[in-house]
């Protein structure tokens, strides 16, 4: 296998290997060979279709490069740090097998174009994928609030009972939080699946190459209109980031809940066996380490962001060597993305819902306190001042252990002659659920409306 | 002024002043009392048109309403930490100037549905702006191109010479990455641009309230379908601060670039006095300091969408008070990026371009040598030896103090027979850059055409 | 008052008013005007000793700085956007005051080690209030833990009930943290506290300063060895927000567990109403909102230190105008720190401690399970076999729901035969904390030992 | 090799494969295998030595453990997924090899303590080595400084020319933010170096451990105080983190400015063709490749050090899974850190410095204008009014192409009649070079006192 540089004839001295293996990319950039190779293929195939290569050359390139996807598939490919990265090592693989043809190749490309289109490539095969396992937890949480439409909850705010709630309606705001997660990622396709190949170092090529036959052969929806922009830009690498930052936290939020509801004080929910773990010096624990972790990589992923960006800041035009630091961060959050996902989707779709903890938790806590204020405010006192005399109720109700729905109608007439027996429906939990009906509130009818639009969502976007 | 707590029903004991101004965000959501007047006109029609509020009330609370904007623009508005808010405060005056009716005001409606609104309508409000300017700078950037088209400058890559390039080819890369930015601040609007009025506290109201016709007086495109979600939900500050954080990268590569190139090394640039400052000590100085805090805030911007999202990590549903450290730095990229894009479209507009110095620069640097590579390559010889040869060849003029235009016809024919006296017209910057002619490459034919297709564009948009 | 730039000598044109907003700094740093004043009468003392200027002009000036300092207390000084930062401004009202010989207090000093000094000042000064604060809460978690030695509550892992703790010992676990804290902060002093001032534009002066004087008159312990990297060091305000973004972290921790701790489900701590809030639309909440916001604020500290971080990476030496961003991100976080650290020490030395409730949690939880396995460990069985002995009889009681307690002896022997009647003591909550008298565990003596160290600890500190 | 789960007595199904590798945290912490075994070594000779185990158990677990060390260090120990960590995989090979008793090492331990403990001898182990690297660095720039005292060359500030100074004092500045890293590192392993190990799940043990006894063993300075404390603590790694990004920052400077310097430009510098590589397409090109990696790595650590910030806030005690994240951060840094440094020190010990280009660009810049000014100020004119006249001496300088050396003594005489010959050798670079002379400044002697002064640091260091 030769070492030599590709790039050495203006060189006397060579880099000593620890310098090289500080330098080169093959370590991580191999995650990249199958789309180096179809760029390879493409470049060629357009080097063939524009005469800039004859026939007989092409041919032979091609049908190395097709030689080299298959050994790659075959794990026979070996990679060293002396030919630095990805292009380099199959380039120089190539000439071994096929001789001094394989230079001819690079013929009005360069590794800068080369690298962006790969990268591209990468992130624009990627992006389906992530779609398509948030959806997958979009149809559980659907399926879930379709049994749960009627459980009732304390809905919290400050971690504080504050309403009772349907379940359902619950495992709905995460249904629209994916939504919109969705959304993001498909906007981040715009500006993933544009072609740089064919913009070369920096500043396009003298070659009469044709990049809409490349970026069609690769399947890319459009071309960069500038070459300095097309080797330079990383923003769709950023915007993957930002977007799976935003769907980190949206796990978070819910991994935080369910680390809370699995727990001793709350119990309402249980999670399977297969998606918890134990401890090694206690043995009653049953750890939601799945959630905690997924909670916990939303750091990891944050910080993949913020080290991107930082090392994009103030760089000049065009390529810079920093902009190596592209791929880790977005390869491994990849790598963190589709198993947190299809974890997440494995919790959710085992786990056991306690309806009856659920239901209990709202009765003693003060949560129709709202109930008893809008009741008032119906019989014509102002909100606010509504508002105060259920304030005071419920402090004494505190001191005498007593719940809002236990005040007798003698007391309530001492309130207001306006209150009638009518006030005790109202005080219930189901009925205050039902009861606010608004649109996008937790009524039940309205958490049904929620659920047949997701259906038809889901269905439209198979 | 009232000062007691509107919520302070069940409270026994006040917090202290120190510990209320710790906890209140009057001292900067004041910036959203246009948009919390506003809101509360939006509702309180609602609730007059949905008979929840006879019109008495109504009118009452309208035209006390509409007083308060009146006082708002004439700046005789007080605010005071007691009322912690913008909400509560604006509660407050109104309840002073029309009386106890001003509690009918907060019906069906709570505080986190309240600023989730204001929230939104902030920010719904300032994208247009925002894009405005980054258009205007797309437009300066095309005006300048149009004059540089035929301006050859050294195109860089690593920061280093690499090959010679249009300056209006250059210009057009930053056209493109702000091309972007527009999109992503375009498609940042649909998530801001939705109603969350009407979600109440978390879970929708009891009473029949019009989210619709909220959502129409305030000029909404949508609302939310999940209470919880609403009031919830910040993903569409986060999508601006992130979508912030890469407009700021790539000015700060532009201003980093203007750094160096007004620089006694470069002086490819000179910056209009207007946007440049002296030292207190050194007489002769003038600094680009424009350029450098432009540059310098991108690190402010990054803070904010990584402050934001380690607030959010994590939070359980629904409103937390951590929330409310989501406006902030909200506010303050607001404030950076509108003078930022203002600033910096001032320099760019006002700068001189020393094309002398740019052209100079071309001559003796040895950029021509993938010229030399790419004429060897057209005579047969494959690319890497081509490569190879010409590497050589710059080694030894490096040595000598020769360029390769200097090279003799003789010594040409040594390494190869093929090379003809077409070579030499090949080696100047202006036909190199000529001839770089691809699809989006640096050729000026190419260049023209980047612009008149970026002139359509900005016709289009306007 | 004059407006006139004090470098303007070399420029031909003025930018304009929203220009030099954007470029002014008064609008912040006048927050070190006291700084500033101080550092300018060390300064013209130092010129006044050395004889670089005359008697007569030296005390005049002195003169006209102290009256500055008498005006700036009384809040007679006026600044403009047009003298940019602090330093012009005081030096043109000086000017104003006094005349032209104010244009002699500049000799051999510049605005880069002026504005290095100030900022050194700033941290300098605050950092002992903040250490002060931390120590306040230090002492406040001892006397708590000493009141709750014996206050048996779960101690949790993955917020699962692990094993009993002293809730005596759950404080002392952050007063070790905050211990660090305070450590930080002092070895943050050594950076802090060294004299950047006679280091002038970047490379010293040709004036006979005596740094050794003004280091001394401003009460700095060292000076910068080298001008250059005394205008351009920021490390000690990188070090500064480093350790604030680990203390938020810490107060995060807390603040977290205080708003689980308060809820409906755990109900073990009662916070003061004087740190609670509550709802503009439910009446019965009381939302610990302090906790929630420190929580939330930890976001806004780590995004100061990324975001001075970002800004500092790779700035050329010395002096840039990127570097003006360092003070606003600093000087939030001492205004975001002090507060919270008082509201936290005011909430927690405030709240009401549920012993009770602690101590009913840990009856029914298995989380004497360790004691078990450990029982069995010391009767011979290999702790992993003892571990999965257990773990079956906690699975067994789970379904039976029978708590480990209840198991017979005659069970117990099936078993083992070696398990006696002296296991049930070793079942209860008290004795298995108890016995966990490791060096630093659980076990009340070790606890008593704790807070007696910690006592000394505080008594020697002060 | 056995795979069932060492924890797994409550559980009854066990999660799939692809869920284990979500949670397994062996693919990374198996860098920990070293630490694994001798903290297990320490803690079973800690058990025999307390007699809680017998001796001949304790003698066959120590065989055991010596006799993975040994296959480990020659490659023979295979690591499985189903075992989850290095902890259980280590445990489970043991007991592979030495059977049942092995189960006995885990007496009194707990993974929380076990991974706490060999996490904090990763960091101890490696801040030597770090702090080694630097100071090599530190004594090549002293090198470097000593043969370049009297090299002249431009200072900057906004990359302007600012005044004249020794590139030795250039260097030394770099030396000192160096040696504020050193101690930086050294301060960290105050936190580095405490024993967790005792602390067992979170409260320490029942069992007669003997925590002073395995610190001892295992070289640690001191112990936990506080179990809870010693789990849950990772503020070690937080300062680790924040070290290297400060580090990292200040290497993202020199490196930036290296990027410049080897410039077409500047070419005040030049890399040994060791450190720098070649274009795959332009023949000429010699990129500073290594420099700008440094420069970009610094984003990636920033990165990691806001990851583990984001994942440790507002986790509640003790350990949660979400630490699990701690590792790969700061072992991915220590990578990093360490080649960075020798590439570093490579690239400057070996690059050529261009005095000549250095000294030219001093002569026609005007970065003599401070000398005029000051000199003017020493005839008794106000610096502010000195100031002015020199900016109008530069301003008609610059229209007339004219240094401030070719002013005639006539002209200066209309200036000032106290201007006398002796202004012509002030405005020498040399001389306002050696001219700077105060206390850290610029001028020769003192840049010779600072590099006498490094010397004797760093030999006492050794």
């Amino acid at each position: 296998m030769s070492t030599k540089k590709l790039w050495g004839g203006r060189f006397k001295a060579q880099a000593e290997t620890w310098v090289d293996e500080f330098g080169a990319s093959i370590g991580f950039d191999q995650l990249m060979a199958d789309e180096d190779l179809e760029g390879s293929l493409a470049h060629v195939k357009m080097l063939k279709k524009t005469k800039i290569l004859n026939e007989s050359d092409s041919d032979q390139i091609i049908a190395g490069l097709e030689n080299l996807q298959q050994e790659l598939h075959e794990g026979k490919l070996k990679f060293t740090v002396e030919n630095e990265d990805i292009h380099m090592n199959l380039e120089s693989i190539l000439t071994d097998e096929i001789g001094p043809v394989a230079g001819k190749l690079h013929t009005g490309r360069s590794r800068n174009d080369q690298v962006a289109t790969d990268f591209h490539l990468y992130v624009k095969n990627r992006l389906p994928k992530i779609i398509e396992e948030i959806k997958t937890i979009q149809s559980s949480l659907v399926d879930l609030a379709d049994k749960n439409v009627e459980t009732v909850m304390p809905g919290y705010t400050h971690l504080q009972h504050a309403q009772p709630i349907s379940y359902g309606h619950y495992l709905m705001a995460y249904y629209s939080m994916f939504k919109r997660d969705v959304e993001r990622f498909e906007f981040n396709m715009k500006h993933a699946d544009i072609s740089p190949l064919g913009a070369a170092a920096l500043a396009g090529t003298t070659f009469p190459i044709d990049r809409q036959f490349t970026a069609d052969e690769l399947g890319f929806s459009s071309i960069y209109t500038n070459s300095l922009d097309a080797v330079s830009d990383r923003d769709f690498a950023l915007e993957f980031l930002s977007n799976a930052s935003i769907l980190m936290m949206h796990l978070s939020r819910f991994c935080e809940e369910l680390s809370m509801w699995v727990s001793y004080e709350f119990k309402y929910l249980e999670l399977s066996d297969q998606y918890t773990t134990g401890s090694s010096i206690m043995p009653q624990k049953k750890n939601p380490d799945m959630a905690e972790l997924i909670r916990g990589k939303s750091g990891r992923v944050y910080g993949h962001l913020l080290g991107l960006l930082s090392t994009m800041k103030s760089l000049p035009l065009a390529y810079n060597k920093d902009l190596q630091e592209d791929k880790e961060g977005t390869f491994d959050t990849v790598k963190t993305l589709l198993p947190a996902l299809k974890v997440f989707n494995g919790m959710i779709s085992t786990m056991k819902v306690n309806k009856d903890k659920m239901y209990h938790a709202t009765i003693n806590d003060f949560s129709n306190a709202t109930e008893l204020a809008d009741y008032l405010a119906t019989k014509g006192i102002p909100f606010r001042e509504a508002h105060g005399i259920v304030g005071q109720l419920v402090l004494k109700g505190l001191e005498e252990h007593r719940n809002l729905q236990d005040i007798t109608m003698d007391e309530f007439k001492q309130i207001s002659p306006l209150i009638d027996e009518d006030v005790y429906p109202v005080l219930q939990p189901e009925v205050a659920v039902a009861r606010r009906n608004s649109y996008g509130g937790t009524g039940f009818e309205q958490v049904k409306k929620q659920i047949q639009q997701a259906k038809l969502e889901l269905a439209e976007n198979k």
